[in-house]
């Protein structure tokens, strides 16, 4: 395969001719496929059907210590939820609360309570003439648009292969007592897929931040979600940070979201006992308590650690054919031509392709007006701008196998028309 | 059976000591009651086990409209939900957003976006200067917790039999830009279990409040919630505030929290159209959508209004008896004394025992040592403070009907142990 940026300016138009036969014979067809939603696929719903049946209507809904979790109350969520929880996040029950459907809402809630009442009696953000958060980038969407919707200044940190570019985290925190948080997916992380190592994990611990009420921001969503036998580990960050001293840093997050039913799972955090007494004081306000049922019915479906880990075997036997077949056809159709990069990852929902600089909008153009949608090109940064337009998220855990070969394929054209078209301004 | 307050100083003292001796052997017991908690009985959550199986593990988990209700999405809630609530709130779905296990969190998350953001484009409550709610009394405690938590200034409406008194309702509403809200149980009001008259709904929907993010609370938590037969109704208000020409004025709660399981029911609100797209603007930041399983498991197992009140004929069927013999025991030991006054409800979870002034304190602390648990003196007013000092609330459902009648017992010993003391005081 001869790679484009060793095409004469004959060779490259010559390709985007050819590519543009393809492209429109592409076109004629009238896809609709997708590869922009993190959304688990129906067969790996099915995996828990079976958690419908785990409640029969004559059966006790009584927690282990009697607690009627059919009624009100139990503000941080029954005890075999939490120790079902713990074993997911490698803590110990004692650190969790466990809550409803929804991480991403648990986040939320941290941050407005942050803004109206401040974190552990220091003074509310709102009052404060400037909030900052680090945001390593490509990241979470969701994430940034958490701290966009609060007025929350962010800054972007690169990612590095071992995580966060850390010298600059450092530099940040320690230096600038606005700087309040930072959104980390530490596991497979979302959109690259990357594990951070266990450096940067302990550096993270040992943080010596400006502001008394800085908070790492650490949504462990990918903990137990492999997709092959490998099985990267992290330190656990609530504990280093008891290590080192700084045990209220850290809010850890997960959910059993990609684990059982996206929008009926549960989920949880891990803290320091002052951060889980101050949270609970104020969470008290604003529910009676989360819905014990379904925690039950979770603890009673998958059981304990092993139970999850048996039930994400059975996920990774749907997704990793999905995720290889994503990566042949990158590595056969762009790598080859020196077209891009991407990390693979081990496990998680998303790879990231590094498209060539600038090309990054048009390539997703391209492929929805060829039926593919895709994330949006700057989705994964503050504020939707990708510095360097080059990063596309891609999403393979949703279209069935052969509707997702199609979109590959499709991507793959206009990956490399876009590359043909920026070659040529130059040529 | 001769009043107290037609009693000499004399007899009063005899009175007192009789009670006395009452009161030690009902010590001597070492009873554990409790009369505080608005929490359905076992027997009640009972009614709702069928539900535990209306999903089968081969069961379509799909909503109406095709959508995959295991999955993420669906912010506003699955329609046939909305659907099923909008019957229960006397509305139309497309008025309707269906949330969560807690209702209470709905009109928290409100209140703290009011305080953040603000409503509808206006100013964020945390930049004025002062912001203040009506409250009228005695009401609920839940509710007065959330505006104390985020500093909004408490105003007491005083309750009167056709609802809170209006006229003080539309002078501070039409007078001052800073009130900003009022909060309303409208029908059998927590604690006095009163339905507001059809002429109070009317001038809630023709209020000329000043500020123009004014908004009336509508928490109706028992709009289905009847005791008896006569089931008294009251106008829907969202519809009555379009027709006054107020469409956006009113943000309406409702719940299956006393309908099916407390802690893993349904809410929903009724908003108007502006509203509504307002709230989801903000919601889509804070969460990917409610659990749709649990929503889809309502509508299956209550399936419309028909079905809703078919339930509810069967928890009267067990409340009524308790509320039964709880005002029997007021009446033939109190009121025929002379001691205090009650409303008598037709429906609702609650009763308001008004004890002569200034002795609600000290009944509530003769019953604790007695071993009944009531709610706090002053819980149902602002800031945990009655004026008067005379106000308990008094919570049937829990308790099975025998501890619920050595309870109203008990209760009744002390109100007049404190009544009698009261009177000695100025004999």
């Amino acid at each position: 395969m001869k790679r484009y940026d060793e095409m004469t300016k004959e060779e490259l138009l010559q390709e985007k001719e050819a590519l543009e036969r393809e492209y429109k014979d592409k076109q004629a067809k009238g896809l609709k496929l997708n590869m922009a939603r993190g959304k688990p696929s129906e067969e790996q719903l099915n995996l828990s059907l079976p958690m419908m049946d785990v409640m029969y209507s004559m059966a006790k809904l009584s927690a282990d210590d009697g607690t009627d979790c059919r009624n009100y109350g139990e503000l941080e969520g029954i005890y075999e939820a939490r120790k079902l929880m713990a074993e997911i996040m490698d803590t110990t029950p004692d650190r969790v609360i466990c809550f409803g459907n929804s991480s991403l809402n648990v986040m939320y809630d941290m941050i407005a309570r942050a803004m109206t009442h401040g974190i552990c009696g220091n003074t509310p953000w709102c009052k404060l003439d400037e909030v900052k958060f680090l945001c390593p980038v490509p990241g979470y969407d969701r994430h940034f648009a958490i701290t966009e919707f609060f007025g929350i200044k962010m800054i972007n940190i690169p990612m590095t292969p071992m995580g966060p570019d850390m010298d600059l985290v450092e530099k940040y925190v320690s230096e600038d007592e606005s700087i309040k948080g930072i959104w980390c997916v530490p596991k497979f992380s979302n959109p690259e897929g990357i594990v951070y190592s266990t450096e940067t994990v302990l550096r993270f611990a040992n943080l010596k931040p400006a502001a008394k009420d800085f908070r790492i921001f650490w949504d462990n969503a990918y903990s137990v979600h492999y997709l092959y036998d490998d099985k990267p580990q992290i330190p656990d960050l609530v504990r280093e940070c008891e290590r080192a001293g700084n045990p209220d840093m850290v809010y850890k997050f997960a959910s059993t979201s990609k684990i059982t039913f996206p929008g009926s799972g549960i989920s949880a955090m891990a803290v320091s006992e002052n951060n889980r007494k101050s949270i609970l004081e104020m969470m008290k306000i604003q529910t009676i308590g989360p819905d014990k049922v379904n925690q039950l019915r979770h603890v009673r479906f998958l059981k304990n650690r092993e139970g999850v880990e048996e039930q994400m075997r059975r996920h990774a036997a749907i997704l990793r054919p999905k995720f290889d077949m994503v990566e042949k056809v990158l590595n056969k159709e762009l790598i080859s031509r020196g077209i891009g990069s991407f990390f693979s990852p081990r496990g998680g929902y998303f790879l990231a392709f590094n498209a060539p600089e600038g090309t990054a909008k048009r390539i997703v153009t391209l492929a929805k007006e060829c039926g593919v949608t895709m994330t949006g090109a700057g989705a994964p940064f503050p504020y939707g701008i990708d510095p360097k337009d080059s990063v596309i998220r891609i999403a393979p855990s949703f279209p069935p196998l052969e509707e997702l070969e199609e979109a590959a394929k499709i991507f793959q054209i206009c990956a490399r028309m876009a590359a043909v078209e920026k070659l040529l301004e130059t040529a």
